[in-house]
C-alpha cells in the first residue's frame, strides 16, 4: 500500500505546478519514498473532500489522510525517522516555519504580481474560469491589468530576495550544505513561476539562479525535467 | 582573565543601543557567560582597531578578539560547546543565517527610517555630529526629512513583519519553545528601537508584542532594564 499525493495539474495532465505540492514532491524525495502522484484540478473538490480540505496537497499513506504542506512535512518526518531527516532536529524544525511564512507572504506574493496572468491559458476549461473568477475577485482587476508593469514588478521581487541572496552567498543551501524542507519551501515558489511562466525571473550571476539550479538538478534532474519553461 | 565586550554607547553611559551589540549580550546571557561591558563611541576607532575592525561589537575573550556578531556567536558556540547551545545543532545554525540576513536588510531598514532622526540627541556631541553627517550622505537628506511621515512608514514596518507575526502564533519563541541566536537577532533591532525612540512600534495585541515582552523578561528582566523607553 504505497503513497499517493494529490497535485494541481493544468490542463496537461503532466503539468504539475502548485508551489505547495512542489514542497511535498521534494520532500518525498528527499525521504527516498516513492509515491503516486494524482492530477487534481482547482473545480474537483469532491475528489479531496474525504481529506477534509478543498486544496491541495494531500497525502494518502494507509489509513492517514493528512493536508496543508507543513502538517505533511511534520507527519513525513515523525512517520519515517529512519530517513534523512527533512530538517536536522527539532530546533531547526521551529526555525524552518519562517522559511514558510516569508515564502507564502513575501516570495508568492510577489512573483503572483508576475506570472498570475499566465496561468488561466495553462488551465482545463472549468479550472480557468473558476480561477480567472476567483483570483479577479481577490485582486479587484483583470489579472492582465494586475500584472501590467512586469519591469518594475520585476524589481520589486529582487528586492525582496535580497536577505535570501545575501544567505545563499555564504553557504550552498538554507539548510547549510545539504538541503531540506526550508530549501524545498522556497524552491516550490520558484518552481511554481517556472511551470508556468516563461518570464526570466532570476539574473545568471545571482546566487539565487545558483542555487534554483542546484535544486533544479536534486533527484536526478526531477523539477528540471517537469513540464515547465526552461528560464 | 574574563570577558569583554566594547558596546556602543551614548552620551550616558549606559544607554547601550547597538542592535549588534545586544544581539551578543543575549548570547552572552544565554551562555551564562559573565563579562564586562564597556562602554565604547562611533568614533573611538582607535579603542577597538586592535580587533581589525572599526564597529562593534568586539569581544575580547583572553587571547581571542572577534567581531561581526555572527562571528562572535559562532566563537562562543565553538568555545564553550559544554554551555547552552546558541543554535541547536549545524542545520539550526544554517538555518539562523537568514534570520540574520533579513534582519540586517528588511527589519533594520524598516526601523532605521522610523527612529534614526532620534538618535543624535542621545549621543556624545562628537558622535552626534559624525553620526548625522554620515548617515545623512548615505540617505540624501536630513535625518528628519528622511524620517517624515511617520504612519506610513509605521505601515511599511508592520507590513514587512507579516511573516515574523504569522511564526510567531505558531511558537513562542523562533527557535521553538526556548529562545535562541535567531530570536536574539531579530530581538536585537526591536531592543535598538527601544533604547533610543519614545514611538510605539508595536500593537498590545501584535503576537510579536508578546515576543518582545518574553525577551524583555529574558536574564531577570536584562533589556527591559536597560536604559530606553518603556514601549
Amino acid at each position: 500500500m504505497g503513497i499517493t499525493l494529490y497535485e494541481l495539474a493544468g490542463a496537461e495532465e503532466d503539468r504539475r505546478f502548485s508551489p505547495y505540492c512542489w514542497r511535498i514532491v521534494m520532500a518525498l524525495r528527499h525521504k527516498g519514498l516513492d509515491f503516486e502522484g494524482v492530477a487534481w484540478r482547482f473545480t474537483d473538490k469532491d475528489a479531496i473532500a474525504f481529506a477534509g480540505t478543498d486544496k491541495v496537497p494531500v497525502l494518502v499513506d494507509g489509513a492517514a489522510a493528512i493536508h496543508d504542506s507543513p502538517a505533511i512535512a511534520e507527519y513525513l518526518e515523525k512517520t519515517y525517522p529512519d530517513r534523512p531527516s527533512l530538517f536536522g532536529g527539532k530546533e531547526a524544525e521551529a526555525l524552518s516555519r519562517f522559511y514558510v511564512d516569508w515564502t507564502d507572504l513575501v516570495l508568492q506574493g510577489a512573483l503572483f504580481r508576475l506570472v498570475v496572468a499566465d496561468i488561466p491559458p495553462l488551465l482545463a476549461p472549468i479550472d480557468a474560469d473558476y480561477f480567472r473568477r476567483t483570483r479577479e475577485a481577490r485582486v479587484g482587476t483583470t489579472l492582465e491589468e494586475f500584472c501590467a508593469g512586469r519591469d518594475a514588478k520585476l524589481d520589486a521581487l529582487r528586492q525582496a530576495l535580497a536577505p535570501l541572496r545575501r544567505t545563499l552567498t555564504q553557504q550552498p543551501y538554507l539548510c547549510g550544505s545539504q538541503p531540506g524542507w526550508a530549501d524545498y519551501t522556497v524552491f516550490g515558489a520558484f518552481q511554481w513561476a517556472r511551470c508556468v511562466s516563461p518570464i526570466k525571473l532570476l539574473a545568471e550571476d545571482d546566487p539565487i539562479y545558483r542555487w534554483r539550479d542546484l535544486m533544479l538538478d536534486l533527484f536526478d534532474g526531477l523539477a528540471r525535467k517537469a513540464k515547465g519553461f526552461a528560464v
